[in-house]
């Protein structure tokens, strides 16, 4: 026999009472029961309908289809939510709204990354910027090289056959850095005039210059991470372009700047983190920024797969906590930070449900990492399979 | 012995006299010869400096280091020309100021794709759009299961499990078209209620949409591309999702929507190539939007590889035709188009080439596309090795 469930039209509390439904509704934890009858939410009422065939009337006796109903309890983003929550309970596995949560459940460490020291070169260093480029070129052979082959400021000679040309390139962010860490001298411009022009030309530069330098004086090397679609490469601690063979060790981690003050599309942000995996590649998620006040509004508790099953409402706490998104629709930094922010008040890592446009649903976690010495918080970004 | 250049600081002239010089330039097709002299543009100065080691000198005997020619004769985006002629160079091949182009070379041919019609359906359909979610839900299972078997709109049942769940969900272009051209009826909005809404939520989704219907009514079928990180990815006409086995076709190609108006970032733009590549399919871009004027001044003439060698410079036509770029800089829809505009003039295929924070240099060849019975033109971007 189906499942009925009845909707008060002015309360919208969604019921069934019918005793044999309220005992297999109860056995895959739907619902809460208050005297012998089950209360639905709306995602749990909807999924009934769509998949299990249940039928809903109001006090009336009236019938509503699926779009009545969910007209009806229409609420911003019921449709990201329903279809998320779908996927996961499609999978076998449970969900519960997140406002049943209880505590910090502690299972969302750190990730602690090593720490190195930034020891600045004592040289005299002297260059040229070309601003419309963001680039400056050292003329100084011997120091361009020492620069390059010591600390990997620059690209000394061509990018992969440093002995072809005799020429330093620094980015934008080196040249920076340079300026403020280590003496640089530029003959056509300084520390200021480049931060107001740099600024003005792009509000997120500074940004972007700010987790550089903060890796950085961690000892770690950031190069540009063009060639895997993000802003930074990293490598680790004592890396050194000059080691070869066995010793040269390959980046394998890039960071994303998303300043808490930016919006961007769900599928703009999703296709960084996407070449990021396809080049085997951590991706790291910096939130640089002033905190500023955000909606952050969490969607489910999601029980996940434990030795020989899964994880039970009542009898295990939950192992994620999942934000709801969609294809199409645009988040800001800021609400991002919020919503790690409150996960991280639940003890839980932030799962990112993303829906796209065929209901087709991609998972990723959100990891925190401590870099030691550093006052911002950075995040793992992983693609999961549930 | 090495070369000397002297540069003349007001006409900003660059030449080269020295007769055993002379015909070594000659013979590696730098400058122009006039009476015996080399006159160098500032690119090959530049290279012949850095790489070759050539001094320079004005006409007091003064030498300028590169940085000192550079800054004399600093033009806009000269170290991304300068750092892509390079490369070129680099790689053993030729290149060539843009400026000696000799009219049409016919080398630009336009692919042709194959085309079909689009039928409507005859079904009365009936949804209910959630706005917020930017998606439409059919109740009605046998109206949303033939759309979706027969036409292949929307989402029936779960994707990739159609069996489940009776609901079919179309996202907003599908929405659109079918309000436009399949007779849908929404009980909660119309077509014109639609297109205000999504033009003033988001301005760049009249164009998506406007590239969407010019190929669906060419009998194409465009999904989502968000698992490719890209706008749409494209079925052939005749493609449906009922085919299993051999004959299941995969979609081989993806659209990326860039509207005339847009400016983005270089790096972002060649982020959304990237993905396509990782996943193999062919990247097409639409440049939709009402023509403006926009600058474009190509940089180059390329000269290629050729059976047994390389081509010359006036021996052979160049191949191609490139427009330098930097990676933090932005480029316009319009922009780009134009420069599409001026290559297709020349008979020449575009090369975008791009230099990244160290110089490494990326390249991506634009083909034009014919698209049978659409007046718009579509672009395949492919990545070019050289």
């Amino acid at each position: 026999m189906g499942i009925t469930i009845e909707v008060n039209k002015k309360s919208r509390e969604l019921r069934v009472a019918e005793p044999e439904s309220v005992s297999a509704l109860q056995n895959g934890h739907y619902g809460v029961m208050r005297s012998g009858v089950i209360h639905l939410s709306p995602e749990e009422a909807l999924y009934l309908m769509d998949i299990r065939n249940a039928k809903c009337y109001d006090e009336k006796g009236n019938e509503l289809l699926f779009n009545d109903l969910a007209r009806h309890l229409y609420s911003k983003k019921l449709m990201a939510r329903y279809f998320t929550y779908k996927d996961w309970k499609d999978r076998g596995l449970m969900v519960r709204p997140v406002e049943e949560a209880k505590g910090n459940y502690g299972k969302n460490p750190m990730k602690k990354y090593p720490s190195g020291k930034f020891t600045s070169p004592k040289y005299s260093i002297e260059g040229v910027l070309f601003p419309d480029d963001l680039v400056t070129i050292i003329d100084d052979e011997s120091v361009g090289r020492e620069l390059y082959e010591n600390y990997w400021f620059g690209q000394f000679g061509s990018y992969k056959a440093e002995q072809r040309g005799k020429l330093s390139k620094l980015d934008i962010y080196e040249t920076l850095f340079m300026l403020k860490h280590c003496g640089l001298h530029l003959k056509n411009s300084n520390e200021r005039k480049i931060r107001r022009y740099v600024k003005g030309l792009r509000s997120d530069l500074p940004y972007m210059y700010e987790v550089y330098e903060d890796w950085r004086l961690r000892g770690f090397i950031l190069k540009t991470g063009f060639k895997f679609g993000t802003h930074f490469r990293v490598y680790f601690p004592k890396a050194s372009p000059t080691k070869t063979g066995e010793d040269w060790v390959h980046s394998r981690h890039v960071i994303h700047v998303f300043p808490r003050r930016n919006r961007m599309l769900i599928s703009e942000w999703a296709r960084a983190i996407r070449v990021a995996h396809s080049v085997r590649k951590t991706f790291i998620l910096a939130i640089p920024g002033a905190k500023r006040k955000a909606k952050a509004k969490l969607d489910f508790l999601l029980y996940h797969r434990k030795n020989g099953g899964v994880e039970t409402p009542g009898k295990d706490d939950p192992t994620f906590v999942m934000l709801s998104l969609s294809e199409e629709e645009h988040i800001g930094g800021g609400e991002l930070a919020e919503a790690i922010e409150a996960a991280k008040k639940l003890g839980l890592d932030l799962i990112l449900a993303i829906s796209d446009r065929e209901t087709s649903v991609t998972y990723y976690r959100v990891r925190r990492i401590e870099l030691p010495g550093s006052r911002y918080e950075y995040y793992e970004i992983e693609w999961e399979q549930p």
